[in-house]
């Protein structure tokens, strides 16, 4: 490797109709794309739910279900799959699609599946979880969820538990993600 | 710009537990991420489908439903609807996800929605499309679609129009988009 570091500027390169991000260097064209999120709402026999405590940035010590970016060459079941054994150990059962939502600001779409864990014993934080609990409805700690999605997919989770139409659920009325449920602002994260 | 031409070896960047390319440069990761396809079937109110006829490769004269791939900054219901105006030129109603398909071997997702269109005179080719037209379903070029996954889609939409449940569909049974539903073979492909 040379002395070179990486240093880019935006242009538009021929043929395109966009900006993108150019190589000052040797011209390469760095597209970028949005991204996807696979991830689950986990349910043990008892109905409770899974959640893991991040422990990475952002949002180190919030809470979250099992969620990350889905990997090249796999479906997203088997990448929300792959998730929930990296991050709590869990080796679940996915059911269906429980909802698609979208951040724009971040270019993420998620996609979230309803799944079940029969053995609620066979949990165990991965290296991106400082732990993994399982947790009642009432018992969830609705203040320290770390991203909006969070929010949303134990309530949707809980509507579908409840009988609600099959239909995935999208982003509340309004709600691009930006904030949390209660109005406290969010740093621009990755799950 | 310097005298420099692209140049990546695969290679696993520290703290990553993959191998990615990586510019023999000056070092900077191209991570690569699965990538979303954003489409439609769009009808207009005899219930006929919109089919476009690509003017480009892959899979150049063969007939595909409005789609292509997901933007920076916009939702997928709003990158739907941009690609049947840039590629037909209708401006359409978007109702529902119809269908998530997967096709792992080219690590590309596929979120394909109903759609409406109440003026059927309103469509037009756009740069891509070599003419565009309304199909009844017996007049569907069923030897002549460009991808699996348009087949896919145009039958779950007519499961849909018949009242099928609203659940989202997947891939077929044992279906990985590799090849057609008659079997033969496809380019590797974009949509």
């Amino acid at each position: 490797m040379s002395e070179l570091t990486p240093s880019f500027s935006l242009r538009v390169p021929e043929g395109d109709g966009a900006e993108r991000r150019v190589c000052d260097h040797c011209g390469f064209v760095a597209y970028e794309n949005p991204k996807i999120v696979v991830g689950s709402v986990v349910r043990d026999p008892a109905r409770r739910v899974l959640l893991c405590r991040r422990a990475i940035e952002p949002r180190r010590g919030f809470w979250t279900i099992p969620a990350g970016y889905m990997e090249l060459g796999e479906t997203p079941e088997e990448g929300a799959g792959r998730e929930a054994l990296e991050e709590a150990g869990a080796r679940i059962e996915i059911r269906r699609l429980l909802a698609i939502y979208s951040v724009p600001r971040i270019s993420q779409v998620q996609l979230i599946y309803r799944a079940d864990l029969p053995d609620p014993a066979a949990i165990e934080a991965g290296p991106e979880s400082l732990e993994v609990a399982w947790f009642g409805w009432d018992a969830i700690p609705w203040e320290d969820l770390a991203f909006p999605s969070v929010h949303w997919a134990l309530r949707h989770d809980r509507e579908a538990e409840e009988g609600a139409s099959p239909v995935p659920f999208t982003n509340p009325e309004g709600a691009a993600g930006d904030r949390m449920p209660d109005g406290r602002p969010l740093p621009v994260g990755d799950f």
